[in-house]
């Protein structure tokens, strides 16, 4: 039997501003990335969302991130890994109170934004948030970019790591992302995408951006939730993962 | 035996700011109230001193305080009681995680500053914040204002309550402090500052600012450390307190 | 001829929050507030706000809020004098910046939510604020809530004063607004409430929730444009004043 | 007649934390670079050290920064061009609204820290800065690294442009500072680096890390009042400069 996790970032909103449709969302995926109030949450939203989780026994991850409301999380900060290791425990433990009062528990931690993209290629920045989740608490999953630093430093530290793909994104040779900046590095074809993350579930393997078919684990596929199309797409892969005798299992 | 705790609001630097003198005080007083990166304090700082204070063998206690880093979580902020009982989840769980990487456990939480001066006395409020610890962890001490409504609401809750006295500060008839904007809200001898506390601990009662004896209940004392001086008060307390047979022990 | 001023508070979205229509919006008002970063706005929101305004033509004024993002500056802080005249000052430089770069002018001052609430009572408050402004160019206007202490500290400190009145709000006998809390605050007929407006404008009165009829002087004329229906309000009140003769102009 | 500008970081402190030794150093520079609230600084402290500068005769300028009080603006972000423009507009014109309010004028913008270090080698980001500038006031100076994409940047723009230089700093045979990674990047010897400056003034010219002699422009020299020690240096080399003829004088 082939399974494979959902996910998606939730708890987006800050104070008076609204950002995604996480009630809808959370009904689709296994898995919520919660923010944490640095690059985006704050206390109110984040008490609430890791409620409406419990209701829809939907797992939840901390999603920690830079401290950069103004920029989302999105932009580059030259943090050291000491640095980067206090940020990801101080997140982290604020979701847990969250969780803890609701009798649940944290079951993963997935960098958000820069921060993830960076520990993707930066293993000392990878190896720091490791340690930070092991030393808080060894028994929680940590979420990264598949064939990248993340999983290496996480499965070093002693975690249990879950490899991330993208349905939507075309892969190197090496198993890295094509760079967004790149012609090519974004599939639009909703079809190609789903029928991508299918061979990666039951095959393990994806065909890169020059052809060639290689390795890939994928324990977990990111979704976005914040508008209707994103929606309808999660609703979509959710049936021909179905029909493929996919089950759709938090990690 | 009569024995009292001695508290004091440490790792309260930020960043490139340093404030206080965290090592010194750590050595001399039996809980530290270790600020939560709100109004004051950062992930950094946090993880620095719980460390610290885990080499000293000193108790430590939460310090949410108010989103208000400006003005060090002293001015009042109009906050809903919900908003108030998750801002202290948060910074509770931020603290905890720091705690969970050091093998110890937060014995307590102490409001800080305006949001403390608040909670003091209003009973909704106070009511809020203890049901956010007993929420997150219901073995953990609430320390607040002796005959406040910040103890009558944690016995409520069912969260054991620790009473804080303050040796320099003048009490009104109904066991309040007097307001500081009074003449003789502050007592500036320190013999008899000491004496007081004495007192308290051994008799549950002191001289109100009417001369009346009122009764109070003295778990903790709250002693300072940012200056030099405030380090010799507290040698000073610590070794009249010996000499009366009062042991100084974390709640 | 008559002649009103319509105001609409602007320039609140931040980072990667959207809110408000403020393009739309922008053609059916005469001034502009604008956010200056601290409660709601950031500095690209600005930049792109004023350059707007600037192309329709709107008179621009700046928003000056709490430091309180989080709380959308709606919640009280007990700041003194001082703090909110050096916070005015900030955020008005700031604004004037973007206003140089685009060649166009401030034209008043309008403080925001909760910093409004507190100087229409507060004397000292309202005082500080104008003080502010006018030290930093005292042909700016200060605008405020009719008949409150905002009005006449402007007065007294030698700034222009417009006084801005609400089409949806009840009044007290005194000319303050009736407190949301109570019933019957909110005026939920547009009818009445546009006829409302022409009467202030016209005759300089409004019958009070108690049914005397009040002198009330009405300068500007607030009006939402969050939402589409805050917008159709909007053409609404247009088209009324144009029937009746006034003329919709900034100060 | 040789003359050179003393510029000093000042107005560092924020809220509740004091850095620096601002009222002492204010004596002895010519020109203080004022934190405008985003890495330091705040709407209080502005306040006070334009004040402190006019009192002084200190000409001022606005030290623009990474919103990262956190990192106290020393950790590289990936802004855009676009952004930090903007941030530049914004902290620029905070800043005059303060010196609006005294009367005096800002005479220069001087980017901090990591913004600083930044558009030294980014010509994209440098040019966006001084476009700022320029578009606010096209009479305010752009002081930068002396030899860097500053310089370059500000007399494209149209502005005038100050090299800066560190009496403290080995320079690599292009004019560019050694980093501070590699040995041999900080001169320590307090005699050779103010004889190093007095070349600098007199001859335009110092010797490279390579010992060979480069051209180098000084119209500032970068001092620090954070210390003690540092107003020494300060005081020495004041004295020095006088001794050999060299005016000190803002730009």
């Amino acid at each position: 039997m082939y399974r494979v996790d959902l996910n998606s970032d939730l708890g987006e909103s800050f104070g008076n501003y609204t950002l995604g449709m996480d009630e809808e969302i959370l009904k689709y995926v296994s898995s919520a990335n919660i923010a944490c109030g640095w690059h985006a949450g704050d206390a109110m939203v984040m008490e609430k969302t890791v409620a409406l989780a419990k209701r829809y026994g939907t797992a939840i991850g901390a999603h920690p991130g830079f401290p950069d409301l103004m920029g989302f999380g999105r932009r580059n900060m030259a943090v050291t890994p000491a640095e980067a290791k206090a940020y990801v425990k101080y997140q982290l433990g604020a979701l847990s109170a969250f969780a803890a009062a609701e009798g649940i528990r944290i079951a993963h931690v997935k960098p958000h934004g820069a921060l993830y993209n960076m520990a993707a290629v930066d293993h000392a920045l990878a190896r720091a948030m490791c340690e930070a989740v092991y030393e808080v608490d060894p028994s929680i999953i940590f979420m990264g970019l598949a064939n990248s630093e993340m999983i290496r430093a996480a499965e070093e530290t002693g975690l249990r790591a879950a490899s991330e793909v993208f349905a939507d994104r075309a892969y190197n040779d090496d198993g890295t992302l094509v760079s967004r900046k790149l012609p090519g590095s974004v599939i639009k074809d909703e079809e190609l995408a789903i029928g991508r993350v299918v061979r990666m579930v039951k095959e393990g393997s994806v065909e890169s951006v020059n052809g060639k078919t290689i390795a890939i684990r994928a324990d977990s596929v990111c979704v976005h939730g914040d508008n209707p199309k994103a929606l309808e797409f999660v609703k979509r892969i959710r049936e021909t993962l179905a029909d493929e005798g996919i089950e759709i299992r938090s990690l």
